[in-house]
């Protein structure tokens, strides 16, 4: 069991940040740019031209968040499994069961930032009708950034709550230490013999990721698995399939969960915003250790990266643009002129 | 700002399992005679019988449980309290606002136990309707024990999810080590320059709580924040009063959260137990470290020990029969005859 949710994201970037960012093969676009060939990848591979942009819009956001681990390094990954098959190209998410507040929705194998993206526009729906709402995801795969959709909601004025499950086998900071031969603190995996380790050469062939928070994080997970795939009817842990590593002929069957919250029920958009915005500042303006410049609010990151991204283009780091040189083979496209 | 939710207590039993428990003062007490004496106390400082009787529930299950941070060692404090006006003997909550799937509570300062359950049992009543229910809370105080609201939905076939928010002073494995002026990792509390200590002889006065799991903890407390405080219309994080060590004549209007999820609205319940049973089945037989001779799931531990205190008493420790003894001369009780 392995499981990410819409905080995610800032490990990620922290992950990033702390990654020499001016390589040789480092390369800055545009988002417009960055978009319009993953959604031209998608297409060729078969998504309409309405799927294939759902896509590109979770992918590129990811990217001008700086979330990198995340967006279009796995385009390659998901064009393989819509050429494979593991993948429908022309999977259609769809209301497999419904309520007042809640809904199932079975993701017929398509890309999972369509189905995610289905599952939070009904959850909204819903919450905006009853205050609160829960749509639970079967038969979806990878479903990248969970902020994505939580961000979904917010710019509807609403809250929202992504997480998905996952197998054994999430990417991240434990693959760049593999890339780079260094060894990792001994908080991130466990060896083969269940202790801590700073080893991670094995992985995740061998060992296992550790939780966040020890026993804490070890109950979150156990909650959002729960919610995602106990629920949903989705896969539970290792009964999911590995999207980097599985047999790209089948489908995953990845769970996720989407709640929406509509704060404008309960409570006037205004009077929420001031209270919010009472909150960051207070945190803003907390004591601060003495190395520290100033403290971030979960978010506050990627929306800087955000806003520098659409002024600056996106610095796509060099493991990124290797990446979309193998998804541009994989799908026909000359990158060179696509990235123009 | 400083959160619990259900999955905490966990954490606070790992604490009690590490205290010795034999002292000279430890005090083996039924379940029944400790409900007695709780519900008795509340009531001689003017609860009504009913209202006495559910904050004995709440507080006699967590000591049940093994997890006596949080049950009756805290009733000397809740007592004081309902004496000093800060809690009102005679409050009762009432729904302030409601819609299909969620309601807003106005605790009108009575005993949080009361005014959760009050909110839980309302969650549980429109989820059975709607699938899934959000109830916020606000001018409420310390709720003990957060598991005890999700098992209000659990033994009704429902997930429960509770939270609350608190000042920042919250009681715990902090204070134990205080208590014999030990040190403590450096990983739970910052210090006065805002760094990790090992130092916890001037909390809370000086310094703060570290967050679980670093900036992922941080970005759930903020979750937590928003979903019991910013939503529900209560104090938020510096504006909380202390339960503990505030006025004790001035509410303390702390927030809370309650989602109930009606899993018989979305998936049989046999199905979905069956489903819960084979991944906990997973976990148990999942490959061990070497020292490690079982793996629980959340709350398993806590389930066992409650079975022992049923069949041969509650092993209470000495610092919860010093705060019983406090307990009975704030109500006017003998302790003695009580616990006969």
């Amino acid at each position: 069991m392995s499981n990410r949710a819409d905080f995610a994201t800032s490990d990620q970037c922290m992950m990033v940040k702390s990654t020499p960012s001016q390589s040789s093969s480092t390369r800055i676009v545009s988002y417009a740019a960055l978009h319009r060939f993953t959604a031209r990848a998608f297409q060729q591979v078969g998504l309409s031209e309405a799927d294939a942009s759902t896509g590109a819009d979770v992918l590129a956001l990811t990217d001008a968040w700086g979330t990198f681990t995340h967006g279009t390094k796995s385009l390659r990954g998901y064009l393989r499994r819509l050429k494979a098959g593991g993948l429908r190209p022309e999977g259609k998410p769809r209301l497999a069961a419904e309520g007042p507040a809640w809904a199932t929705v079975d993701g017929d194998s398509a890309l999972a930032m369509i189905t995610s993206t289905f599952a939070m526009q009904t959850a909204i729906a819903k919450a905006r009708k009853c205050g609160i709402a829960y749509v639970g995801v079967r038969n979806s795969c990878h479903y990248g950034a969970a902020g994505c959709y939580a961000w979904q909601a917010a710019r509807e004025g609403l809250i929202g709550l992504s997480m998905a499950n996952d197998a054994p086998s999430v990417a991240g900071k434990v693959y760049v230490a593999q890339t780079r031969g260094e060894q990792i603190p001994n908080t991130w995996l466990f060896g083969a013999d269940g202790k801590p380790t700073t080893d991670a050469s094995g992985y995740p062939h061998i060992g296992a990721l550790q939780p966040a928070a020890g026993h804490k994080g070890y109950g979150i997970a156990l909650l959002i698995e729960t919610l995602a795939g106990v629920l949903s009817g989705a896969a539970i842990t290792r009964a999911v399939g590995s999207w980097m590593l599985g047999d790209g002929t089948q489908p995953t069957n990845h769970g996720a969960a989407f709640i929406a919250i509509d704060v404008n029920s309960m409570i006037s958009a205004g009077k929420f915003i001031q209270r919010v915005e009472s909150l960051v500042e207070e945190i803003h303006n907390a004591p601060r250790a003495e190395s520290v410049d100033r403290i971030y609010v979960p978010g506050e990151m990627e929306w800087e990266r955000y806003d520098r991204s659409m002024q600056e283009g996106i610095a796509l780091p060099s493991d990124v643009v290797s990446s979309l040189e193998e998804a541009a083979k994989l799908s026909g496209l000359d990158l060179e002129r696509e990235l123009e």
